[in-house]
């Protein structure tokens, strides 16, 4: 058999999905993030990947494609930037799984980029040439796909949309050392501390907050009829959509796809969010389609293994 | 022999460029453009293409891709949107040269777009499969070029970076309707009025303005130190460079082409715009280049024959 591996290395754990190249997922498993640095951390990715193969009676050698996201900039030729989140050597990590599965061709891509290509494998965007999936999360990254390619950019930065300013009389500052990102206010972070930042200046006591990133409170709150809730969310998505009329006047996508945790609340704001995008566009750009990304957690781990097959056809093995 | 045209469709003159398929330009022709919208208007186009073919001993059986360029939106799949500034039926003329010209392979491209092809063809980014070409002219407009590919768009708004909103206090309407687009500022025709309002605030008398594009007037009263002059030239480098931070958030490019009217005066702005640039980009896009494209008003027409090239290399013909 022909075997593919996707693997999504995150700060907190490591999903690795075996695929058939035709983009079947067989088997996903998860483990914690170890400091991927050493040998010794190097063989217990190596090895949970051989316990998955041996469950589907495939060898290492089955292995024609592995493709690895990380949460940092990967440029268009492949380069590995700063990573701040996550203590990993990616020329070791790439030698240890280069010797374990001989065959296979090797891909790193950043994490927002994974998940935009799995779309594109088996999820929402098959089929679909020109899109940006945006990812909520702790963070807000992109996947930019134009002419049916990832755009990866020449510093890695391509999808860096949760950099784009969109309020420039913030005063707080952002993780990039900037002022008025859009990551300050649609993120999770930042849904979250635009309701207590509403709440206090009304002086109303705000729900219960489990923790900074804990969205799921607000919407609920939102739910409920709580106004800060409802204005904090607003907020969100006016933001979100000037961000996205500013990337169509650059790409001009077809469709957007919203994915990330927030997004499990995305037929709450879509209404919102399509609307104020329509009053922010070119009128050229303003029927552009937008929708909720279909494969949850699982996107990017899909599009690692999706590009380390497409690496694979275009070196022509 | 075999022959590709390049046809720079303007608003007010139409330049067509007869070449070899390396990129060697033969000749140029200039015609006043006429109003594309009848037979014997194209007959006027054809008659006088088939006249540059004759004085090179080339037939219209020759020509094996000919590509135009348009002042407004063309779509990834080629589509013609909505053409304000010229009287043309894409239709009817495409109808006009496929007869004249029976193995031609025709394409249509957006000018801007068009220029970024230009200079990737036989100018500065040759070889280079990542940019950005700035046209600052009458209006701003762009070609984003990734992965070796211009991107179009979904809706023909692919590079339309001129209406990335850079103030959202502009009280004037742009052409496109919003408010504080970056062409109020970094067009030929921003850049007289930022100079003109800076000498009315200051009550000073402004140098003579020949007509509402004249920029030429603006950078001599620069160089001569005047004031207003230099006000006016850094605060359109300074939307310039907050609107190139944010495409760089987008698509990431390696290298920024300044083009139109305005590039005459590159080597006067340039220092201050990739000072401001380096202040607001996200700092792993800091390095990238910012140069003058090499073609000037010739750029578009080698564009548009290296698209039609490309696109009859992609039919396989």
């Amino acid at each position: 058999m022909e075997a593919v591996l996707g693997i999504d290395v995150g700060g907190t754990s490591i999903k690795a999905g075996l695929f058939t190249p035709e983009g079947e997922l067989l088997e996903e498993r998860k483990v914690p993030t170890p400091a991927l640095v050493d040998d010794a951390a190097y063989a217990v990715v190596t090895d949970g990947l051989k316990r998955i193969l041996d469950a589907h009676d495939a060898t290492p050698e089955d292995v024609i494609a592995c493709g690895l996201d990380i949460p940092g900039p990967v440029a268009d030729d492949g380069t590995v930037g700063f990573l701040p989140n996550i203590k990993l050597d990616p020329e070791g990590l790439v030698g240890a799984i280069s010797s374990v599965f001989p065959r296979a061709q090797i891909a790193f891509v950043n994490d927002a980029n994974a998940a935009a290509l799995g779309e594109m494998w088996a999820g929402v965007a098959h089929g679909t040439s020109s899109y940006v999936l945006i990812a909520l999360g702790t963070g807000v990254g992109a996947g930019v796909v134009a002419n049916g390619r990832l755009v990866a950019g020449a510093f890695g930065a391509g999808g860096e949309i949760g950099h784009i300013t969109v309020n420039p009389n913030e005063t707080l500052t952002c993780g990039c050392g900037r002022k008025g990102c859009l990551e300050q206010y649609a993120s999770a972070k930042g849904i979250v501390r635009l309701y207590l930042a509403e709440c206090e200046a009304r002086g109303v006591t705000p729900v219960k907050i489990e923790h900074a990133t804990d969205t799921l409170s607000v919407f609920r709150a939102l739910a409920a009829g709580d106004d800060c809730a409802k204005l904090a969310v607003d907020q969100m998505c006016e933001y979100l959509a000037q961000a996205m009329a500013q990337v169509s006047c650059v790409v001009d996508p077809a469709m957007y796809l919203i994915g990330g945790g927030v997004a499990g609340a995305f037929a709450t704001f879509a209404p919102e969010l399509r609307r104020r995008f329509a009053a922010h566009a070119l009128p050229t750009c303003r029927d552009v389609r937008i929708e909720a990304a279909s494969l949850g957690n699982q996107a990017a781990m899909y599009g690692c293994a999706y590009e380390a097959l497409r690496l694979r056809d275009a070196a022509g093995k």
